[in-house]
C-alpha cells in the first residue's frame, strides 16, 4: 500500500515534467534546503530568477510550518506580484506573519486591481494598518474599491486606462499616449477609449487599428462601438460572461452616471471564470468555499456542513424504510434489492442536475426552451427507466425466481427514473427562481428525493402486492 | 404542477432580463414569427442587426425543426461568424442542410482559427466538398490545421501574426505594420513578435510599449522574453493553463524546429478553458461529451453508458448484501440502517474526489505535496468518521435501544469514512497515473468502493457480533 502511494506520488512528478507546465522543482528543492539550513539569503536566491506566477507556485508547495518560517525570516521575498498570485488560503497564512509595513511596501508597486486582491484578503484590523502605510493617493483608490460589493466590477477594476477625446486624430492620440506620465498609464492596454467632454465613452479604438490608420484620421471615424455596458455595480460574473461571449480583451467601466472611471481586462475576467468554475464544481459535490484549503481542519470544516445535511436525509430515508420492516422480514429479497432502485435514480438525477447547472451558468436555459428542456429530461428519464426496468426485471427474475418481485422492481425503476428526470431539472430551476445558486444544495435535495421515492415505491408496491 | 412549471419558466425569463446578459427576445420572437410565416426575408431582418455572438444565441434557442427550416429557406443568414459561434450540436444539424458552396463562402471570410472550428465539425465527405470550394490558399491552410491532433495548438492557432526583425527600430516596425497588406494581418493582435533571420522568435513587444517608445529605439532593447514555449504539437489545455498562469494576451507558436508559424490568442484559450471545465463537470457526473445535446435521443445516449456501469455495480452491491440475508432476517434494523453507512461514505468520497480532480486540473498536486494531501484526506476522513459515528451511534441507540447495534453502526461509519478519504484521493491519482482523465469514471469507482465497504463492514460486523 505504501509502495503504491509512493508510486503514485512519483508518477505525479513524471506527468508534471512532461507537461511543460510543471512546478520548478529545482527552485523548490533549493527553497526547502534554505529553510532547513535556516538561510534567508539562499531562500531569496532560490526565488529571485522566477516569474512571480512560478515563484508563487513554488511557495504554495510548502507546508504551513515552512510558510511561516519563510515569512518570518525572509519577508522581503514576498513582493507585491507574488502576493497577488498566491491563493487565498496561502496568502492568509503569510500575512499573519508579515508586518503591515512590509505588506504596504509590497503592494505599493502594484496596479490598483492587483493591490486590491491582496488587501481584500486581510483581516479588518490589519488591513487598516496596511492602508495607513501606503501613500495617500493609493490608499484612497483602495478604499474606494473596498466600498464596492466583493462580487462587483468596482472591486476588481483598475483605475488606470487610456482615454482620448473624440475630436483627436490618430497622431494626436498617439502623441497623447507617448507623452502621458508612466504613473497614470496602465501597465498594459489593448484599446483606447474615446470620450466626449463629459467623459462618457462614445467608442473605442483597438491599438492595431490606431497603429495602421493614417495620422490625420479623426478617432470618430475609426472607433467601434463599445460592445458591453459595464458599471462599477455590474456583477463580475456577468462581466466575465460578456467578455467570453464577445471575445473582448478589455472593457471600459463607468459609474452610474455613465462617466468613465476604470477598465477591466481579460486576465482579471479569466480569474473570475476560473473561480466560478471551481465554485460550481465544488458546490455540486457539497464542498464549501474553502475547499482547496491545506489543513485537516480546513478540510473537515469545509465538508462537514453538507455531510451533516446528508446524515439527516439518510436518517429520514431509513425512517421511510422502517415503515416496511415487516414486509422486509417476510421477504428479505426486498432488503437486498432496494439499494439498486435508489442508486440508479440518484445517479440519473445527478446527471440531469449537472447538465442543468452547467446550462444555467451558460445562460442556455431561457423562456423559449425551458419547457422543451423539462419535457426532454422527463422523457429521457422515462426511456432510461424503461431500459433499466427491463434489464433489472430479467436479472431479478433469474436471481429470485419470482415474477411478481421482478415486475415490482421494474415498476419502481420506471417511476424512480421519471422522478429523477423531474427532480434533476426542476430542483436547479427552482433554486435559481428562489435566488439561490443552483449548484449549491441541488445534489442533496435531488438525491434525497430519489432515495426516498426509490425505497418508498419499491417497498410500498411490494407490501401491497406481495405481503398483504 | 403545470402551473409551477410555468412559473419557473416565466421566472427564468425574468432572471434573464435583469442580468444584462439575456438572449435578445425581440429578435427571437421575430425569427420564430418569420419561420411560422415561412418568410425568409423577415428571418434575415430579425438577425441582421445582431452581433454574431447574439445571433448565434438566438438561433440556438430554436427547436430542431425550426433550425432545419431556417437552414433550408434562408441559408445565407449563416455567415461565417455565426457558424463559428454556434455550439457543436447545433452546427452539426445546420450543416446537414446547407450545401458545400454556402459553407465554403461563409468560412471564406473568417480567419484561419475560426474557419477551422467550423470545418473540423463537418463529416469527412462533406468536409472534402467544402474544402474544394474554398480558395486554394485557404484550403491549404485548413488542410494543414486538420493534419494536427484535434487537441493540439496546431489545430486552433491562426496563421496570421505580426513578426519583425530584431534589427528594426520602433519607427521601422510601425511602418512595417502600417504598410502590410490587410490579408496577411490578423484582425487583431496585442504583441509584435521579434524574429531572427531564421524566423526564430527572440522576444516580443507589446503594442503599448511600441507606441510609447522613441522612434529610433531598436526592438532588441524593447523586447521582453517570450514567457512560454508553444509548438503546434502542444496540448491546447496546457497552452490555456499557461495563458491563465502568466496572464498572456497572445503567444507565438513555432514548429518543431523553432520557426514561427502562427499565433494563439486569449479568446481561443478562454474557449479551451471553458470546454475543459464543462468536460470535467459532466465527466464527474457520468455524462458523456454530447451532454448538452438537444434531443431526447442525445440525452439518453450521452448518459446511458455510466448508468449501465452503475447498474452493474449496484447489482454487485446487492450481491454483497445478500451474503448477509440471514442476519437481516433476524435483525431487520440492519436493513433499515445499512443505507446510512453507504450514503455517508459515498458523499464524503465524492467531496474528496471532486477537490482532487480540481486540484489535478489546476496542477496543484505535485511530488512535494502529494504525500501530504493523501495523509490529509485520510485524517479528515477519520475525523469525519468519528464525528458522524458518535452522532449516529446515539441516534441508533435511542431509536433501536441496542448498545451493540449502536456500536457496530458507529464502527462501520468510522471505517467507511476512512475508506472514503482513501478512495477519494487515490482513485483520481491512480486514474491519472494510468493516463486516464481523472474526472471520468472516478465517481463510479469511488462510490462503488464506499457502497460495498459500507454494506459489507456494517452487515459483516453485525453478523459476527449480534447474530452468531
Amino acid at each position: 500500500m505504501v509502495q503504491m502511494m509512493k508510486d503514485i506520488i512519483k508518477q505525479e512528478t513524471d506527468i508534471d515534467q512532461t507537461s511543460g507546465t510543471e512546478i520548478d522543482s529545482v527552485a523548490l528543492e533549493d527553497l526547502c534546503r534554505s529553510l532547513s539550513n535556516n538561510d534567508p539569503q539562499a531562500a531569496k536566491i532560490a526565488l529571485a530568477s522566477l516569474h512571480a506566477a512560478d515563484a508563487s507556485d513554488v511557495i504554495e508547495q510548502l507546508s504551513n510550518d515552512q510558510l511561516r518560517q519563510l515569512a518570518s525570516f525572509a519577508p522581503d521575498v514576498f513582493t507585491g506580484e507574488i502576493l497577488a498570485e498566491l491563493s487565498d488560503p496561502v496568502l492568509e497564512k503569510i500575512v499573519e506573519i508579515l508586518d503591515a509595513k512590509t505588506v504596504a511596501d509590497a503592494i505599493g508597486a502594484l496596479e490598483s486591481d492587483d493591490a486590491i486582491q491582496v488587501v481584500e484578503e486581510l483581516e479588518a484590523e490589519f488591513r487598516d494598518e496596511v492602508l495607513k502605510s501606503v501613500n495617500p493617493k493609493e490608499r484612497q483608490a483602495l478604499e474606494t474599491s473596498l466600498a464596492f460589493e466583493p462580487d462587483s466590477v468596482g472591486r476588481l477594476m483598475q483605475r488606470e486606462f487610456v482615454a482620448v477625446p473624440a475630436f483627436f486624430n490618430v497622431e494626436q492620440a498617439i502623441n497623447n499616449i507617448r507623452q502621458s506620465d508612466d504613473t497614470t498609464m496602465p501597465d498594459t492596454f489593448y484599446e483606447v477609449y474615446v470620450v466626449d467632454p463629459s467623459y462618457h465613452v462614445v467608442g473605442l479604438v483597438a491599438l492595431p487599428v490606431l497603429l495602421r490608420a493614417k495620422s490625420n484620421t479623426p478617432l470618430s471615424e475609426l472607433m467601434s462601438p463599445v460592445q458591453i455596458a459595464v458599471t462599477q455595480q455590474t456583477d463580475k460574473e456577468d462581466a466575465a460572461y460578456m467578455f467570453e461571449k464577445y471575445d473582448l480583451p478589455s472593457a471600459p467601466v463607468t459609474d452610474q452616471s455613465g462617466r468613465l472611471v476604470g477598465m477591466i481586462t481579460i486576465d482579471d475576467m479569466v480569474e473570475v471564470m476560473h473561480d466560478e468554475h471551481t465554485e460550481d464544481l465544488l458546490s455540486l459535490a457539497g464542498v464549501n468555499e474553502a475547499g482547496l484549503g491545506d489543513t485537516v481542519k480546513d478540510v473537515v470544516l469545509s465538508r462537514a456542513p453538507w455531510l451533516i445535511v446528508n446524515l439527516a436525509t439518510a436518517v429520514l430515508t431509513s425512517m421511510v424504510i422502517s415503515i416496511f420492516d415487516a414486509s422486509m422480514e417476510k421477504i428479505i429479497a426486498l432488503a437486498v434489492l432496494m439499494p439498486i432502485v435508489a442508486s440508479m435514480g440518484g445517479n440519473a438525477a445527478t446527471q440531469g442536475l449537472t447538465v442543468a447547472v452547467r446550462a444555467l451558468a451558460l445562460r442556455e436555459i431561457t423562456k423559449a426552451n425551458a419547457g422543451r428542456i423539462i419535457v426532454r429530461e422527463m422523457v429521457a428519464g422515462l426511456v432510461h427507466g424503461l431500459i433499466f426496468a427491463i434489464i433489472m426485471g430479467l436479472v431479478t427474475f433469474v436471481w429470485f425466481k419470482s415474477l411478481p418481485l421482478a415486475l415490482i422492481l421494474a415498476s419502481a425503476m420506471v417511476i424512480n427514473h421519471l422522478v429523477a428526470g423531474f427532480a434533476g431539472i426542476l430542483v436547479p430551476l427552482g433554486l435559481k427562481r428562489l435566488g439561490a445558486d443552483p449548484a449549491v444544495a441541488s445534489s442533496v435535495f435531488v438525491t434525497t428525493v430519489t432515495d426516498i421515492v426509490g425505497f418508498f415505491v419499491f417497498l410500498g408496491l411490494a407490501a401491497l402486492v406481495l405481503v398483504s
